[in-house]
């Protein structure tokens, strides 16, 4: 990656929702990009998805390590976490750590019809609870390096704009790009950045189409898919990795895929 | 209120956080534009508190019926919700739901000591789970009713904008916000409106005073206290009574007490 100094160092990579979809595919992108001696961690609920991106990483870079960590996000444990960074070598020039894992919640209900306590904890522990409490651990084992620390948060125009019947994914996104922008005006020697990677063809999307309540978003969706105009995992990919090589993004702030700077 | 159909009507009006600061006054203040027949649910943890306000009410209009219910928000409990809800006289002009309660939570705690999954969860069935279920259960009492439908959020600046040391808060903001931008979004038969009060001189302020981590927010909030410049309560309800008559506000938006228009 010539002109850049981002790429190319000692790096620790975590990437949450990495079993399939974006986040697979962000990890393999990302690892081709990294220096000697670096270390990828990637986490999921899907054992048989993780291995595959394994596979995918060291076929990308065979230098690397990658340690896999299977876990369902929504059942938050703070040990699980201090262990699991506890294997975080402190000593590298780079942390990257990509919060990609989040579900879609249930489409089906709207508004109104959001009211279970439990469906809400379910939800907002994937979506929200489990992001700082990885966060925090994670930082917790940095405390005392002094390698450049970067976190990017997937996000959505979901979180700025309300979507009719995508309830719970507009609150998740809005509240967990909340969380970042926080961290990023709190935290001066962090990098943070809301990364929103445009509409991709992913499972989610496939659940979008099959499930969603509201016939006009589904139209969208369903007329995008059709006329082949959702944005390709590569240009996100290629999208991400420039933004973040330039560096230029205001801490905690957004940037969209679609944004042309 | 020359010039105004909005107040006068038979109406039912629900506050919560109803038994102090702005809850208690907005109560008081709207109780007084009700029409003959209307009806008043005061919902808050203090029932002290709550009796407080049922005198103040009867006392700007004594022909309002009170009911009041002691309730812990955090414990969410849609039987009790519905219950509640079932005494509401469906026959009436117009509903009129104040979501005002909520709290601060945890400002001692920078984003990355944000961690602890029941601390979270507890915070969030107050500030967004009940917000939710509340709404939810009411409305499957009035969606018969042909009468107008108005929901009021009582947001903040916090909801648009990060604020150091208040990461709780202005996530629980930001959540909350979203759930009534996607209500109105959804719901063409309500009127939906964020309300931001501006820095009014309550308990919260006083918490935040006394505890808040960052120096920065904290010299802000002691500055405006001392040199008188928070809102007036009495202002702030004023501006939420106009900007309901006039009717103008986009459902689902956001108004601010400093906005102009």
């Amino acid at each position: 990656m010539p002109g850049s100094s981002f790429w190319g160092q000692k790096t620790c990579l975590v990437v949450t929702g990495a079993s399939q979809g974006i986040g697979q595919f962000f990890a393999c992108e990302l690892s081709k990009l990294l220096g000697a001696n670096s270390s990828v961690i990637i986490i999921a609920r899907s054992v048989s998805g993780l291995e595959e991106t394994r596979k995918r990483i060291l076929e990308a870079n065979p230098a690397v390590k990658v340690k896999v960590h299977q876990t369902d996000l929504s059942k938050v444990n703070l040990e699980e976490y201090a262990t699991l960074f506890s294997a975080v070598d402190p000593d590298i020039s780079l942390s990257l750590f990509i919060h990609n894992a989040g579900s879609l919640g249930d489409c089906t209900k709207l508004a109104v019809d959001m009211k279970d306590p439990d469906e809400w904890n379910s939800f907002m522990a994937l979506n929200l609870y489990s992001v700082t409490a990885l966060t925090s651990e994670y930082m917790r084992r940095l405390q005392k390096s002094s390698c450049k620390k970067v976190f990017v948060n997937i996000t959505s125009l979901a979180a700025i704009e309300p979507i009719k019947s995508l309830g719970y994914y507009c609150i998740g996104k809005a509240a967990r790009e909340m969380y970042f922008r926080v961290l990023g005006a709190e935290s001066s020697d962090l990098r943070v950045l809301n990364y929103s990677p445009g509409p991709i063809d992913t499972n989610m999307v496939s659940t979008l189409l099959d499930k969603i309540r509201d016939e006009e978003v589904k139209n969208a969706f369903s007329s995008m898919k059709e006329t082949g105009t959702l944005v390709k995992v590569e240009q996100s990919a290629e999208k991400l990795i420039r933004v973040l090589e330039a560096d230029t993004y205001k801490s905690g702030g957004r940037v969209d895929f679609y944004d042309t700077n």
